[in-house]
């Protein structure tokens, strides 16, 4: 890892031409480089004496020929973002100046930066813990309000704070439990094992609260998977193509018009939703069509939400059927029942629906008319909420990493072999060791514990001058 | 023009996610709106008492919201771009957050900065003039480093520079002539006749100069208009695609393959130049391939440089002839004589080819083998060399801007006048009249002298942010 004391330059705006670009430059020799191609308007402002956080107007040059007027921003360290010395370019936001500023730089003994390269010099300098880099790349990335509020969650040290404190909490424990291996041959039990086997209980507890939350979490990252279901013609797509407000899916009068599975995203007051429209449900002789109620019921599983679509006008069994058949298949998805097309069915159509369908416990029911749009937005607040019960909480920490995800379900592994361990009243080697474990793989989230090719993947995914 | 009292606001930096962003704001209000919604980090980093160009760390919220941890950049009136209050800020660089922000500056009092409003105003608070105001536009859109020479060099004022010195000499002129106006009655001559000729004719020497110059100086900043002509199946094509290394142009053995004029740009050392394939130039009875022979002459009219390709395998009449014909045509334009297919032509052939064909003084002569890209960079080095002649000395003023070109021809006008009444000894009254509608021309260019109008159509092609 000797080349974390290369000096490294990259252009830390969006590619293309704008007003301004920024090129950043870190490392030790960062203000003796910019020295070389830089000269101050007033000559008493030199990057080398003045103060950090401070900028200075001058020209960049290469030899005698004036490149662009910029302003530099000095960082000293520790007070910069990587915690090294740091130097901020902002030029005239031409591709030709950025290119040719960035050569000079390289000319002079810096080199170009990896992707990540920043925040990975400043969780290697303590700037930010492991989880907290992670979040950088994810708040970049984030497109929604909600997505956007969990990773500053987390870059703010959030999850590190929750991490952290179940570590703290086994490692008292591990301490007393390691207490007694060392007065072992006296037979003495300094951990009290009921209260250790409460303490697991709730470090369990929580482990398994973070790692649920990651289902959550993903989806909020990546949109939140809404499976419309319902029997052929009941107006699926008609639905999809009023919650997109565009004319996405095919529309027709013939059952069975929909054969793909067609995603779309919509962003309902800062949550993105990813709705998922399937082939009707019924038993049919297409072969193809056969395949794409398969994948339906695939895509119910992998749902958040499932939207069952019943045609109020249409014959009350079926529905009933669906309804059934739907709750049989559905495990922890929130079910939304919607009785569509109000407006054709008849009074007396309406009034024996409204006797047979009724919402469980948990269900919400709504009524609408999706051709002319009617109650949409009763649906898209009902939509909000179905996530709202996780993410109302500001402090409820989510879970919106894969790696995250990874090592919690190891953690809560450590964690099972432990309780088994103490029900079992094993030795306090073996489970001081399943402990151990367990600390590890929480360490391995904040990076308290890492190592070089796990670093390695985590910042490759970054981009370049961050 | 009330409006530029308005505080406004723009992203700055180039569209889409990147490490970071810039946004802008500038105006009275600028430090005022900017506390409502960032806190420092440190309480005692107030972004309205810290000094001017200063670096503040701190975070932008939305009421409890945390938005973005960002880098606060405060500069006081009159030294920031605009000359007023201006602070920018620059946070993590994905859309959500920049779009978020620039939402909540205008929310609490900033408005939307309309395109090149920052450069407007710097040149209404007499940061810039207009013309080093202009070249800030052709400074982010140059992409070659001629380009970006010329412009830089006009944003440092050396274009201005020389306008006005000019400017000053008729100012001089006038003032004596004016005096004689007042002691009219007593016929004195204050100003020497002989004099004022002798100075109108070095103003009017530079005018043309710089007007003239704006055929190079529009060629450097489009891209230097080079033709290739010759005979049907001389192998243009297979030339144009040896100097752009790519199959751009289609290329056969069949004669007239090449009926539309193909156009490409290539960078050669930092200039561009504008390839321009034309049709053979031949008696032919197809109409459409006519009609290219018509367009190849209007497109070596319009060229700074003309290759004509002649094959030296071939008909040496035909070549002789060919060479009489375009020295006929060609004005001002540089001519590149090509001998091509040296490779396959006999030695006996070469050698009756370069006792008839031989380069006038001014004229180059080339021998290469197009199709095996043979001697391509001599001819590269040549190209270079023909706009060298006027690019090579940096104190050499260039016009780049059609707006200057046009004023320089008004100006060039009216001196004209000015030496005709010289020379007729019309009386000072339209001898004054005449050198002050030059004066007022020049004053044009620098911003002297200007309509809202005239600005408002100026700045509405930059980018916005600028």
């Amino acid at each position: 890892m000797t080349d974390n004391h290369d000096t490294i330059c990259a252009i830390a705006t969006a590619n293309g031409n704008g007003a301004i670009a920024v090129i950043r430059m870190s490392g030790n020799k960062s203000f003796d480089i910019c020295k070389k191609i830089f000269n101050p308007v007033k000559s008493d402002r030199d990057i080398e004496t003045v103060k950090g956080n401070t900028l200075v107007f001058g020209t960049i040059h290469d030899n005698s020929d004036i490149i662009d007027e910029v302003l530099v921003s000095v960082f000293r360290a520790p007070h910069s973002y990587t915690g090294e010395n740091s130097i901020e370019i902002s030029c005239h936001g031409s591709t030709y100046i950025q290119q040719k500023i960035l050569q000079l730089l390289i000319e002079n003994g810096a080199r170009m930066a990896r992707p990540g390269e920043y925040t990975q010099r400043a969780f290697l300098n303590g700037k930010l813990d492991l989880s907290q880099a992670e979040a950088v790349a994810d708040l970049i990335a984030s497109s929604s309000k909600a997505a956007h509020k969990l990773a500053m969650n987390q870059v703010r040290g959030g999850f590190s704070k929750e991490i952290n404190s179940l570590r703290m909490e086994l490692l008292n424990f591990i301490s007393l439990v390691e207490l007694e291996l060392d007065f072992s041959e006296e037979d003495v039990e300094f951990a009290d094992r009921s209260q250790l086997v409460a303490l697991v209980e709730k470090i369990t507890k929580v482990v398994v609260r973070l790692r649920d939350s990651f289902k959550l979490g993903n989806a909020i990252k990546n949109g939140i998977p809404v499976t419309i279901a319902g029997d052929t013609n009941v107006g699926k797509s008609t639905l999809l193509n009023a919650l997109l407000n565009e004319d996405r899916a095919i529309v027709s009068d013939i059952a069975g018009t929909t054969r793909d599975v067609i995603e779309d995203t919509v962003n309902i007051e800062g949550v993105t939703f990813r709705f998922i429209d399937t082939a009707g449900i019924r038993t049919t002789r297409d072969k193809i069509e056969s395949l794409g109620i398969e994948r339906t019921y695939s895509k119910i599983d992998q749902a958040n939400v499932v939207l069952l679509l019943l045609d109020t006008s249409r014959d009350l069994e079926a529905s009933v059927e669906s309804l059934s058949n739907i709750r049989k298949r559905i495990d922890q998805q929130q079910l939304i029942i919607i009785a569509n097309k109000i407006d054709k069915a008849t009074d007396e159509q309406l009034e024996a629906f409204n006797k047979a369908v009724v919402a469980n416990s948990g269900e919400y029911l709504i009524h609408i008319a999706a051709k002319s749009s009617h109650n949409i937005d009763t649906l898209n607040e009902v939509l909000l909420k179905t996530c709202d019960n996780t993410t109302a909480d500001n402090n409820q920490v989510i879970v919106t990493n894969a790696r995250h995800y990874e090592i919690l379900c190891h953690a809560y592994e450590s964690l099972e072999r432990v309780t088994e361990g103490l029900n079992s009243n094993i030795s306090g080697d073996f489970l001081a060791q399943d402990i151990r474990m367990c600390i590890h793989h929480l360490g391995e989230i904040t990076g308290t514990i890492s190592a070089d090719d796990v670093l390695g993947h985590i910042f490759k995914n970054f981009c370049i001058g961050k």
